[in-house]
């Protein structure tokens, strides 16, 4: 995963966990598409102090993951959500009712992620 | 949901976000069943101290749920994949492929559901 993309979803995941401050900022960063400068302005800090926090911000973020994995425990949750989607779509257009079978096993693969 | 259902799986959740001292007492409690005296033996602190050890506890799972509702997301995520495979179970059984219509509008409930 690119590091925007990375950071937009840990941020959607466990921003809520971080001070003000430090949601302010990556915000301004990572949406806002604000520069280090214009943030460091906005605070009257300078650019370096800017990036310090910033990047303190991402470690406490991915500091959250590694502890819970629920970002990816969600994103390979997903992913067989689609597959199962792919299966639907392929059942509806060949009405071939072998596919049920996968489906089936995918949806005890979805049940088994849960209990890890 | 019974208190020691939703303290287990906040546990599950987001016990790694806890002290070493709190995950042990959680777990003393809640999987081991130790009374609030013996665990108070273990440490050698009164039963009142370790009552208050626990409710603390408990309030910071919740306060992670509060912020981050991600078990919540789950729960309702698993509840839809359980009425998939119900539907999956009946296609099998009546070959009636008017369902997966249905299967599909849940699909997309998830969807929507990943992207609050």
């Amino acid at each position: 995963m690119k590091k925007l993309a990375r950071m937009t979803m840990l941020y959607d995941f466990y921003g809520r966990l971080l001070t003000k401050r430090q949601q302010e900022i990556m915000e301004m960063f990572y949406e806002d598409d604000l520069s280090l400068s214009e943030i460091g302005e906005e605070y009257s800090i300078s650019r370096q102090a800017v990036y310090d926090l910033l990047k303190r911000t991402e470690k406490n973020l991915e500091g959250y993951e590694e502890k819970l994995s629920l970002m990816d425990k969600f994103e390979k949750q997903q992913g067989k959500i689609v597959d199962i989607g792919a299966l639907v779509t392929e059942l509806r257009k060949t009405g071939n009712l072998d596919l049920l079978e996968q489906i089936e096993f995918i949806i005890q693969e979805i049940n088994d992620l849960e209990r890890k």
